[in-house]
C-alpha cells in the first residue's frame, strides 16, 4: 500500500507475498422462495466443516437470492403491452418475456434480432435486465427470474445475519454475469455490495516513484465479482456462494450503484 | 462440470469444495530494457520459496512486460502530425502523447476533454491505447510505456521459457486495467494469453436442470485478469505478477484476440 510517510525509494524490495482465496462453499441445495438463505449458508458451512473469517467477503451469485425472494415472473400471467410487441417483433423474443423485461428497465439502449440491452431499474446496464430462465427448475408453469430487487440491501440483510450468527466484520457482494460492449464473452460484475466500497478511490495516492496517481478508480466489486465467478462456473455446477479470503480493502461502504456511470459522463450511451 | 453420461437429476447434492489461490510473487525487482523476465521470476520465486504447480496460470502485468521489452517512446522523439494536432486540441492532451497513442491505433472511437478511446492495433478496445506515464521510474528524458508489440506472442515466449524451466504444463495470462462503458472504475483485462482458451464457449453443455445452455460463452481470461488484478494493486505495490492456482480450465489455446468482439457485431462502436 502507498503510505505517504515512508518515501517511495525508501520501500524494501521484498514486500511479503500477499495471498486471496477463494472457496467454493459446498452442499448447497436448491433454494426456494421464503428460503432462509443466510441460515442456509451457514448449514453448509457447517457440514463443510468452513469456518468463516473476520474480513470474509461472501460473493453470491444473483439467481440464488432472486429464487430466496422469488422474484419470479409467470409468463402467463403477463400481457405484453405495444412496446413489448414491437420490440418483441424486432428482437425475435417473446412478447410476455419482453414485457417483463420492460417492468424491470428504465432504458433501452439497443434492440436487434435476440438481443435487447437495456439500464435496469438501478441503472446497470446489461442484456435484458437480467431476467433469465437458465438454471430455473422446469417443474409447473414457465417461469423466469428477475434480479433482486434492490440487491444492495439484499447483500445489506445477508451481510447483517452472517455478522450476526459469527461475530465477525464481513462483507457481501451479489454477482451476475454479463456481457460487455466491445468484448465477447461475460464476466461476473457487482449487482449489489454490503461492507465494502464498489468503487475504490485511489486518486491522490501514489505510484511507485512517488508521483501522485491521477486516473485510478478501481471497479474494485467488479474484480470480486470476475474472480468468484471462475470459481462458481455457469453452467451446472450448482456453486453460488463463494469466500473470498485476503482482501485488504479499504474503509468505507459503498453501492453497487457507485459502480454504474452517470449517463451524462457516458460516451457509449 | 457438466457431464453428458450423468443426468442432471442424478448428481449428489455437495460436491467438493472448489479452492483457488492467487499469490503474488514477492521480491521482483524494478524491469528494464533488455531483463529476461523469465530468468527474473524464476529467481523471486527460488528466494520466496514459491514452486509453482502443473497447471498454474501466471498473469502479468501488461507494464512489466513492457518494460523487458522496452517498448518506450521518448517525447522528445516525437513530431506530432496534423490528426495527433487535431484530437489534442481536443482533448487537452500532449499533441507527442496523441502522436503516440496514434501509432498503436487502428480506430479512433471517441475523443472528448482529457478522453481518447481507440482500437488498439490488435483491435482491444480502451483509453489511449494503453500508453502510459504512470509507474515508470521519473529519471532521464521523458517517457511512456507502450503495450507490448503483441501480447499475445509476449505471453507465448514467457510460458515456453518457464516451462521448459519447470517441466510444468503452464499458462500465462498478460493484464492491463482499464475502464469500461457504462461503469465506472477500471478492472483488469487479459491482453495476451497463452495457454488456455482466452473465450470459453460453454453452448451445448447443460444447466443445473440438463437444459442446454443457449448463450454462454464465458471471457475466462478477462475473469482471471480481473481476479489477478485484486492481488496486484494499482498504485505502488510492485506486485505485478501472481500466480493463480486451483482453476480447472478447458482444454485449447488461445488468443487474448478472441474477447475482440467484431466490429461488425458490436452495438456500441
Amino acid at each position: 500500500m502507498s503510505n505517504p510517510l515512508q518515501p517511495a525509494q525508501h520501500r524494501t524490495a521484498a514486500p511479503a507475498s500477499r495471498r486471496l482465496e477463494l472457496i467454493a462453499i459446498p452442499g448447497l441445495p436448491e433454494f426456494e422462495p421464503g428460503d432462509d438463505f443466510s441460515a442456509v449458508v451457514l448449514t453448509a458451512l457447517r457440514n463443510a466443516a468452513i469456518a468463516l473469517h473476520a474480513k470474509d467477503v461472501i460473493v453470491i451469485a444473483q439467481k440464488v437470492v432472486s429464487k430466496c425472494e422469488g422474484a419470479y415472473v409467470f409468463l402467463d400471467e403477463v400481457t405484453p403491452g405495444p412496446r413489448a410487441l414491437e420490440l418483441a417483433a424486432a428482437t425475435g423474443k417473446d412478447p410476455r418475456l419482453v414485457e417483463a423485461i420492460l417492468s424491470e428497465t428504465s432504458e433501452v439502449l439497443r434492440a436487434r434480432e435476440g438481443v435487447i440491452v437495456v439500464a435496469n431499474r438501478a441503472g446497470h446496464v446489461m442484456a435484458n435486465a437480467g431476467v433469465d430462465a437458465s438454471n430455473i427448475p422446469p417443474t409447473g408453469p414457465q417461469r423466469v427470474l428477475k434480479l433482486p430487487a434492490d440487491a444492495d440491501l439484499s447483500a445489506r440483510h445477508i451481510r447483517a445475519a452472517l455478522e450476526a450468527a459469527t461475530g465477525l466484520r464481513l462483507s457481501v457482494v451479489i454477482n451476475d454475469s454479463w456481457g460487455r460492449a466491445w468484448r465477447n464473452g461475460t464476466v461476473g460484475h457487482a449487482v449489489g455490495v454490503s461492507g465494502i466500497p464498489a468503487l475504490w478511490d485511489r486518486r491522490g495516492e501514489q505510484d511507485m516513484y512517488g508521483r501522485e496517481l491521477r486516473v485510478t478508480q478501481i471497479g474494485y466489486a467488479d474484480e470480486i465479482a470476475a474472480a468468484a465467478s471462475l470459481v462458481m462456473g455457469a453452467a451446472g455446477e450448482r456453486q453460488p456462494v463463494v469466500i473470498v479470503r485476503g482482501l485488504e480493502p479499504p474503509c468505507g461502504d459503498g453501492s453497487a450503484c457507485d459502480l454504474i456511470r452517470d449517463k451524462s459522463r457516458d460516451l457509449f450511451r
